[in-house]
């Protein structure tokens, strides 16, 4: 038993679940959590539906209080940022309220997660303009969109709110016009947001088709319904710049036909990714992936001794391939997190693949993916992928409320495995993905995905899931 | 290749899908389909939603229309009963139109269904008193549901309902207080449709829980949905008799502690199950399970030559104990049809296993089951069985309309392989049940399935998904 306490580092979803595991699995260790600000244990996948206010109180993002931590016995000190760390010495260097100390480790967590990416866009030093990649930025937004004489405070009251930021944004006139750039799930996602909170919504993306990782066939239905709901969809544009003086006033792009535009915005959202949080491991000789994500092992291991690493800072392995991919999503952090508390406290559990299963509703449309789906992708693993995409009830024809739902899986030619698939329809479809995912899981083949005994009724299902037909015709065209 | 033709007996799901798929793989064969009635091709299933009024025509219940089976190139004869086959001779003994002659076939598939059980309950003799097993029933529970000036023969235009039996049926006062005897698929479907017509309904049950294929957990909450929408429930309470004049007046009913009482009511369908019918093959060696369906190997063959049969007069494989199951549902009479007309046709393919998947809309709720279930089942089976059953949301707790979930699991204490399923709830439940219906076919243990990489977006699903709550609390009784 290491006599040196665990120490995290991040105190959100991946860092939290190790430490309360740790300290359920062994109540002797001593756990320690730093977090460098002063959140910790939030959803930050339910911003974009407090920013839509379908969610009263921010609060309500937040999971386990500072006080329930404390219940759980875990030290936890927020303000306090790890700044470095030295393998050789298992220590790491803290920095809290402009002192600085060396914390003993026996087995280090790095759960740093990600930060906002910006490229070329500065969102600092403009009112109006915002990334959302903390609870502060959702604050700030919501507030920002109200009118002065309307916000409620009350929807920040009990959390650790920046009150001088949000009063700020408060107080300036509500916009009416919105840029956002990047159409990835939080693009989509704040475009929902924004057009629910009645502003006149701009969606700038760089490429031809919004969502990447979820292929052609959900990209289209998308760009249709974002259409639909009145978003104004700007694809192969990407933005240049952010414009305005002490507020923005628009956005710049660099639209392929009329060189460079301007639209006049009074918000502004980057939305255009996230990298690892991990500049405290500068200087150690840590193994990354190309992106910068720390190779982990099957229990979660660096290549450093006794250190981890779970959460978006982290790559997984893949469920397809066995390789290392950076694939930043809430569950993997969660259970990674829980798996590596449970071998710390001496239970080895090995923190499991991602298949990189992810799902985003787009207004009123639900979408899924699963596996290798991009051909590139399969090629570059090995396989040679063959694509097919059906479109198929969502229930029986004669059942009210059926809506189509489009189907593509990909498969290994000359195997017939199963790589990957999307899903997008209105109704049920997300959920609907994982079948896929429990597949590639098992790594089956597509004529086995044929025969699955999936669910029938017509309120729910035609008697061919959309699924089964899908595999019906790609196994037609691996055999033909 | 046979020289004499492809005979099909049974011109529904299983039937037509075997010869339309045997024509298309084999366009020189010749194909038969003797149907003993009028109607062909139509979705049982959506009987139910037809008499609550959600489908406007009974039309819209056929697929395939006989100009349609012509058009590929079936020779479909209806009204033309099967009453008998001669293996030796290979031939069947049709009867119509008063005639009989004997059919020669080179194959033969059996596909003739099943029929309602009702017990000492005689419904033919009493106005206003039905089984559903037929669309002619469907009919006729519509239009005497109808005040006699309301109904509307466009209900049943372009089908080949029986005008006179429905005729009949509208010119009778309208019922409004009816019994629904057995609380399976159909009596739950039904009770849900009578409501929506604004009747009184009372469900009566033989034993404790509804849905008896579901389990408790979904049991419970099928009951109290029932209640809160109107039902009165009877559970412990068979029906021993049907009592009346020309018409319905009531139902006799053996509650068990104030002996024999009855209900006075003036519509009753009869839904305690059904059994599989094959009078035709009385007098052959033919072999069949306990209920008298008939077995068939992996390519939906009998024990007879060349005789194959599919759907609801024919067994299964069961995916989890490999033995030979009679499991009634919709897709698998369709697969293996498909399966055995491509096998006829010369490419032979596996009918597949039934993991006895199944889902049930009860109102608000979507319950779903799956593999074995019942400890008895899975005992018989050989198995030490450990169930769980856990509450979840649905969503996020924060995101609006999350809904309780129960699933239920049941694994090997041995071996942790997983045996079978159930959910219940209110939003996006039924659906979710597939995702057990795959790993059940792929042999998966619970650890497995804890592991799996399944969907999260705070709409759709929380974190953990409850499929993944029920694995993580089963590992850890199995490994307690």
């Amino acid at each position: 038993m290491a006599s040196e306490p665990f120490v995290v580092v991040g105190a959100d979803a991946a860092g939290l679940s190790a430490a309360s595991k740790c300290r359920r699995a062994d109540p002797d260790r001593e756990v320690i959590v730093f977090e460098k600000g002063a959140w910790i244990s939030y959803a930050y996948c339910g911003m974009p539906y407090f920013i839509a206010g379908r969610i009263d109180q921010l609060s309500n993002l937040l999971s386990l209080s500072p006080a329930q931590a404390a219940d759980r016995g875990i030290d936890l000190r927020r303000n306090h940022e790890v700044v470095a760390v030295d393998p050789d010495a298992q220590t790491v260097r803290v920095e809290h309220a402009g002192d600085s100390f060396d914390q003993p480790y026996g087995d280090l967590l790095i759960a740093t997660g990600g930060r906002a990416v910006t490229g070329s866009l500065d969102v600092r030093d403009l009112d109006g303009a915002f990334t959302l990649h903390s609870m502060d930025a959702a604050a700030a937004i919501d507030a920002y969109i109200a009118e002065p004489a309307d916000y409620d405070f009350d929807r920040i009251a009990d959390t650790p709110a920046d009150r001088a930021l949000v009063e700020a944004n408060a107080a300036l006139d509500a916009p009416t016009t919105a840029a956002i750039v990047g159409g990835g799930y939080v693009g989509i996602e704040m475009a929902e947001a924004l057009v629910g909170r009645g502003l006149d919504v701009h969606l700038f993306h760089r490429s031809e088709h919004l969502l990447p990782a979820f292929g052609e066939s959900v990209a289209d239905r998308v760009e249709a319904e974002l259409r639909d709901q009145g978003v104004s969809v700007h694809t192969n544009t990407p933005v240049e710049a952010l414009v305005g003086g002490d507020r923005i006033e628009g956005v710049v792009c660099d639209a392929a036909e009329n060189a460079e535009t301007e639209l006049g915005v009074d918000l502004a959202v980057v939305g255009i990714g996230i990298e690892p949080n991990t500049g405290l491991l500068d200087g150690t000789d840590i193994e990354c992936s190309d992106g910068g994500a720390l190779l982990t092992n099957e229990f979660g291991r660096t290549t450093l001794p006794a250190v981890y690493a779970a959460g978006d800072c982290a790559t997984d392995r893949h469920v397809v391939t066995g390789e290392h991919v950076w694939m930043p999503l809430g569950l993997t952090a969660n259970r990674a997190g829980r798996a590596i508390g449970a071998t710390v406290g001496g239970d080895p559990t090995p923190v499991g693949d991602t298949a990189a299963t992810a799902v985003v509703k787009a207004f009123d449309l639900e979408c899924g993916r699963v596996g290798l789906l991009a051909e590139d992708d399969a090629t570059a693993a090995g396989f040679d992928p063959v694509t097919t995409t059906i479109t198929a009830g969502s229930r029986s024809g004669y059942y009210p409320g059926t809506s189509e739902t489009d189907v593509t899986l990909v498969a290994d030619r000359e195997t017939g495995r199963l790589l990957g698939g999307a899903i997008v329809g209105a109704d049920r479809a997300a959920v609907r993905i994982n079948t896929l995912a429990t597949a590639l899981d098992a790594e089956m083949g597509v004529f086995d995905l044929e025969q699955l005994d999936l669910a029938y009724a017509p309120p729910f299902s035609p008697v061919w899931d959309p699924i089964l037909v899908a595999a019906k015709v790609l196994n037609g065209k691996l055999s033909g």
